[in-house]
């Protein structure tokens, strides 16, 4: 418990009523009861275009008051850490804008429709000393906090080995319908929306990756305009991309990702193997860890560990072990962790140069599914 | 989202800052976000005997007010609705208050520690006309939601067979100490603390239990009266409990229960067979439902169910299959349950009625491993 | 490889050519590859009732010759070990003029169709100095001597609780017809078909059972005679049947046998937890057995062994770890303890005293169920 | 059983008495008992460089009469299959023996230590009209067989994506000691060893790849002459592969095999997807395949299957399902298919031409590693 006199709030101003933005809210409700904050948080002000729509979404989640502007959101003076989590193509103009009002910046994934946009919003936020965080929420789970430290530890020796997947099959069924994600201007396909996610894990967990080789193909080259519609759009992004990586430190790894392999709901998963040991992780069983240790005993085996109080993210929603995270609290993880790096403490999720890192990342594969050969992120 | 003007808050009184206290306020917080409830909650007050702790919590959790007795918690004209958190033998009296104030009570499991206390319980709360809900909370989840749809639908044929087993080992070294949770008369053991939550799945799934036969065993009859004291307290409940069940369906099966049992952390799991399939489920994977269906296809084989949105207590925290509730979320979906009963719609928890029928077969259970024999219900 | 005179060969008489006469042609072949052997064997003789079956057989299957009478091949001089793999009524007179002609005696279980006759077997293969062993094959799986290894070794520590199942699912369509298996008179029911098979198993790890208690259901009461008939028969055998059981070295458990329970096609498992750690196994994936170790580590969690040259089971077919065994092969093994006990060398399996205890046990059980108590095995 | 008179029996010539020595053993003295061959065997010799190991093995496996010179096993008239089992180098000149002879040749893979030796060898066969087989003996599980109906009956639709491994860690440890395998020269290095069987595989599914893309490496570049020794040798053959496929029937893939990646024994492993489901395999638990179908019912979920007598190969071996084969019974599948070629019935293993087209792709795999860039197939 609390021994000094609390600082002032933090006042939250968030952008977005959908799938994200009340993922968020949920965050920002739960991370107060979760965590002793280094400062407390206000739910000041909720923003959506449709105004009837932020007056209900703001009453139902806590927020204070509600706007249909959101630059006004980003004006409001009682508003300190901007979330934002509206289609791709408003991340730019939405942090721009709040970069330039001087606010945090709390930006859900990916950064930008384009590296050029991701570039601009990184040097922005640098020049203007903003703290900014991105939403690659997957790796504040606990578990994958345990998987780096063991890695970093050097429980599996020098790490030789990669192989990531983040496959889902939400575009499976050829009639699901055309979005915005299957449009390469606001960076739709397989690889941006979900490979992204897998980038940026492994940049988290294995450092700089020098070189990539990678094929790309579009599966369902036309869609329906909408569901059941007899109107057929073109598809350009990709359904599905494989890849070969090479990091900086010599470990070797394949990349896979799409959005139509049927069977998988969120199958972001890896494999690590060094030369003493594996890991491998699958976040469709988010609370758990596979890995073996070479030469431990005799009797050697994959270790199934489960999520416990041992893991500081974990203890902080429960004090029994294997009672399982589900993935809004993650969420909330995600959100202390912006709120420490708006304090100045304690760990930093991805900010906007990584997030510009891991677009990068994204380009590079791009380019080298299209010219079909290898290519050095330095070309990038 | 809503469209009519919303009715008066229902007040919430928690009692209670410990593990549950904290999920209680977690899950009252998350329920306005997840769900378009049929009344908006007002998280009025909370109390805990020590005064300092209350008020850090109340505003760390976000309740208006504290109290440090809990009396005038459950006297507070802006509480409606009363949440019991504190250790079992504080549930009779606080209870036996909350429904003389003409408040809805929410308690905690046990419901009590005698079966006596229980039944003038519930005998009182039927006679106030007062909701009361018990937290039951794992049967909330949606996939046992689902469970219970595939076995009432007679997806498994007749049902002829259960095998359930709550197991944990946060007692299993010897060394773990004595606590309230080692006396009968705290309502302590391996039934009644974790044994109870697997009677009350039992029933929800399958209906009442006529007769069963039990044995018990305390391993470690002596623990430290503190971690690392050398002072040693007798222990005389239960570390492990076998039982056989006779349903009044005809289903027989059997019951385990143990705290002592190492490499399970929440194994709160079941296996129901019936003429036409099996269908098995396991808390630590508390997202999944395995399902086999006998003949469907000349290819047969168990087959893993993921949550999804197509059950609606998933939906309310997310719209993608695979994402993964947690175990706060159990609770927000319990504290659900709970504002509809207390609005007169939709489905609801276990009551108090319910409750004491739970403790009814735990005290058959333990008649039947006490003089080793066969007991009938009808007995208790 | 050998570097003495070879042995005068051991010479083999096979009665029957079903499902197991198969199987022990098939092991028997395979034994002499795997193993260096005390003694060479010879397949001397194979009898069937049809004579033309006999020869075809035996042609196939390697044998020397072929006799419809099984008596002949008893009595034939190049016959040292007689196994008997025919219908379970049989199992007595052929073993006592086995026993009468002094052979050594490989029989399938159970041992007989009552205990009455098992207790005369066990004595006259006693009184003859015989060596006598019974096909309870599933305990000569490497995985099961490194199980017993462990449990000796104390990597457990004290045994507390054992949970078995053996079920099935081939009875599970009420049009399954009736068979001699649904006949008490001939050892049927689910108890003794399936679940002698884990009293075998639990009496092999634990040691003896001194208590039980039971209940039986009979859940399809009538069956076609033959498939597709209209003729129904009925029956009164056990379909399925629970117990709960007291081990003399004070641990206590659960006992499961179902030949109903869809979706299990060789599920022969248990968990066995004792004070320092717990071990399963499914006899479904025979090649693994899973293990937590307490306190090993500060990240517990149960880790899968797979079978492998460290057990000197495996090593005879493989020297290569993660291979796996088949089931066929667990019979080769047991084909190894039978000659290996011929020649007075090396581990022994379940001879007829043993088969004996293990048929006191079902009796036990059958007797607790019948009579709704628990039954002492003095009783019986 | 058999109606008409036997034909005269196929005479059997083993070279070599190693590991796969031993297996082929097994095999053949397996493969009679368990089918109704096309034509009786007869083991008739067996050849080892050492003469008093070649008696021994001839008389413990069953052959009639052992040598110590190939040739002589390759010019006995009573035999008809050259079975070779020895060191990679030694497979071309005995196998060109063997053809010249007019024997049918039965080579363990891979076929040869060059693709120009390859190339003589299928040319060879062709010429001569003597029928080979190769030994990729993964494929004849009857759970492959499954697999390849299920794709080729469109059950999942158009394929769209293969991803497949096969790692163990028998190298991985560094103190692992040279040998012949970690020579160019013997078709040493991880993909040749291991990958060669995954390339194997994913022909043998779906059909031919027409492009790859590969990074190889190197991560013990010294190993121990021998286990223990100081003496160093350098390395040169990789330890792990990755790679990108392209298939002629526009579905893409990954590639991976390692001999380094610690807690796999015998990881061959594979996904396939395609636009209507997606199965799973993997070798260490090889009598389960996991298969998604979508849109099947609302309640989708992988299902495991397992083998049974529905797989023919599987009834050869056991009626009842879910019992197991093991890794040697694999291997007298892949000896039926082989008597049955060599009788001009049923399904054919893998000859000459296909292990041809096997090396070829692993040529394209190393030469795309080698200058890091794409490699059609039409280079080789």
């Amino acid at each position: 418990m609390r021994k000094n006199p609390l600082p002032a709030p933090l006042g939250i101003g968030l952008i977005g009523t959908g799938f994200m933005g009340r993922a968020h809210a949920l965050a920002f409700r739960n991370v107060s009861a979760a965590f002793e904050l280094p400062a407390p948080i206000h739910l000041a002000a909720l923003a959506d275009a449709d105004s009837a729509r932020a007056g209900q979404c703001a009453q139902a989640w806590g927020f204070e008051r509600s706007h249909s502007d959101w630059q006004q959101l980003i004006d409001d003076p009682q508003v300190q850490i901007v979330a934002i989590t509206t289609p791709n193509h408003l991340h730019f103009p939405m942090a721009m804008a709040a970069i330039a009002a001087g606010k945090a910046v709390y930006c859900e994934k990916p950064l930008a429709v384009s590296l050029a946009q991701a570039d601009e919003m990184r040097r922005s936020a640098e020049a203007a000393g903003v703290v900014t965080q991105v939403g690659y929420n997957y790796q504040h789970n606990p578990m994958i906090d345990l998987a780096r430290e063991m890695i970093d530890a050097g429980e599996l020796g020098e790490i030789i080995s990669f192989q990531g997947e983040f496959s889902e099959d939400f575009m499976g069924d050829p009639a699901s319908p055309w979005s915005w994600r299957c449009e390469a201007e606001h960076a739709g396909g397989a690889l941006a929306d979900l490979g992204s996610h897998l980038l940026a894990m492994a940049r988290y967990l294995l450092g700089d990756i020098e070189a990539v080789c990678a094929d790309s193909s579009t599966v369902h080259r036309q869609r329906p305009a909408t569901r059941g519609s007899n109107e057929m759009r073109s598809i350009a992004v990709d359904d599905q991309t494989h890849a070969l990586l090479r990091f900086a430190s010599g470990a070797r790894g394949t990349f896979s990702s799409s959005w139509l392999k049927h069977g998988y709901k969120n199958h972001l998963s890896f494999e690590i193997s060094g030369t003493r040991g594996t890991l491998t992780f699958d976040q469709e069983r988010l609370n758990e860890l596979r890995i073996y240790r070479s030469g431990a005993t005799g009797r050697d085996g994959f270790q199934r560990i489960l999520a416990g109080p041992a893991q500081a993210g974990y203890a902080a929603f429960c004090p029994a072990p294997g009672h399982q995270l589900g993935y809004n609290e993650l969420k909330a993880l995600e959100v202390h962790s912006l709120i420490q790096a708006v304090c100045g403490v304690g760990k930093r999720g991805p900010d906007f140069e990584e997030a510009w890192q891991i677009e990068r990342l994204a380009a590079a594969i791009r380019l080298a599914a299209r010219e079909q050969r290898w290519v050095g992120l330095g070309e990038i």
